[in-house]
């Protein structure tokens, strides 16, 4: 169906038709936004709301602009690129000829309240400027600390958990929810299992329960999941919980079922 | 005029009216956005551009809260109220007994190049630890210092200018415009020609062009402005700018004048 042509005001025509244009007897309704024709089955909103959501989103694409130009004033050059008075080492203990990672107390103090009570009180990483981190590989450490002075990390799925492990041992709270919606962005049903006990064992809620309603949503193929097995020899009572949740699941959507 | 009243499809109508509605046989243009009634004279957006612009709407909220944490977690705690790990003095030197402020010097570094400049080589102030600026009261050197740390200062006409001043003499560019835009906001007949003369002396392009247009919209009144003798005895060279540039405005306004 063509669109239907009603009569419209002069404000609601797009700019340069006045009554000297040879389009002006098409009196139709066109969209201030996209200038294309449309008809009442596609009616959007009024003028007055059309200005003044266009106003809002200038404004907010402004507070963006300002936010941004903060950010970048506040960001701190990595110390690993420029250690001009670094006072502390960091060492990442299980790397068999590990590579000093240099950093300022005061940023990691101002990060991590681990860190905070490491290094203000007198224990001896305050002492010896020196604090030592197992578990780690010297990648990981170098993208954590980059990003305690930045805020930003070239993430990948396993850079992603792995700093999510550090943010969560050293409760840096904003890394660690970065971390976990990286996760969340990337899952699909390979992921889903792993990703439910690797949320759970670092308790992060969300991506256990988007890992959680992939799941359910897969259920048939469960115990085809490569990582099923896994889970049912090292964790089996997490296997327990995803078929507690999948029978919950059965009796909401029923009205109740038979056991 | 009330509305006119059109046949609309159930989508541009407002969610709960359907077949068994009473209200049903008010076919009307309705906004999407406010629900209200509306004529064609007031026509805004298609329907397909409302969604759109709404979801870049809601699109634009997220990417400032996201912005706003990382700003919070960027953010560094004043040296003055936590002076833990700090390796610098900084003395308003013209006080009577200037009480120090601690700082650090990697944090200052980063902000400025000047004091980059100052403190990576090996001038007297890197070799002391300690910094003396003139020209500045305690409250002022405070407020810069907390700026260097969080990017934030509890602006007044006053602070503005101190602070605008200390941005320029040690290239912080971000706090030099922070401060700009803050006196342009708070422009006014009263202040344009001490504002125009300020921006001159601190290079404030912006600031300069806006005190200047405001002193264009009055001139039968220049004279008369409480900071006009003022600058005719410290700068008249700034002065004869403001008539010349009236002169070119005249010239081009007139389409030419006979001088």
């Amino acid at each position: 169906m063509p669109p239907r042509r009603l009569t419209v005001s002069a404000m609601a025509r797009p700019r340069g038709r006045d009554s000297d244009d040879e389009s002006n007897n098409d009196n139709i309704l066109r969209c201030l936004s996209c200038q294309e024709e449309y008809d009442t089955d596609d009616l959007g909103t009024c003028r007055e709301c059309y200005l003044e959501v266009h106003e809002t989103e200038e404004d907010l694409k402004s507070q963006i602009e300002d936010l941004k130009s903060k950010l970048s004033f506040l960001k701190l050059p990595s110390p690993i690129l420029n250690p001009y008075s670094t006072d502390l080492i960091l060492l990442p203990a299980d790397e068999p000829s590990p590579a000093p990672i240099p950093a300022h107390k005061s940023v990691l103090v101002s990060r991590s309240p681990v860190f905070k009570a490491m290094l203000e009180n007198d224990m001896t990483e305050s002492r010896s400027g020196t604090i030592k981190i197992s578990d780690v590989s010297f990648d990981t450490l170098r993208a954590f600390i980059n990003y305690l002075y930045t805020a930003e990390a070239p993430l990948d799925n396993q850079l992603a958990c792995n700093l999510l492990v550090l943010g969560e041992k050293y409760q840096v709270k904003h890394l660690k929810a970065h971390c976990e919606q990286h996760l969340i962005a990337g899952m699909n049903w390979d992921k889903a299992i792993e990703n439910y006990a690797f949320a759970y064992q670092y308790n992060c809620k969300q991506l256990q329960q988007v890992s959680l309603e992939v799941i359910m949503d897969n259920m048939p193929s469960l115990t085809q999941n490569e990582y099923y097995a896994v889970l049912v020899d090292s964790n089996p009572r997490l296997i327990v919980d995803i078929y507690e949740s999948y029978l919950i699941k059965q009796i909401n959507s029923a009205g109740g079922i038979r056991l």
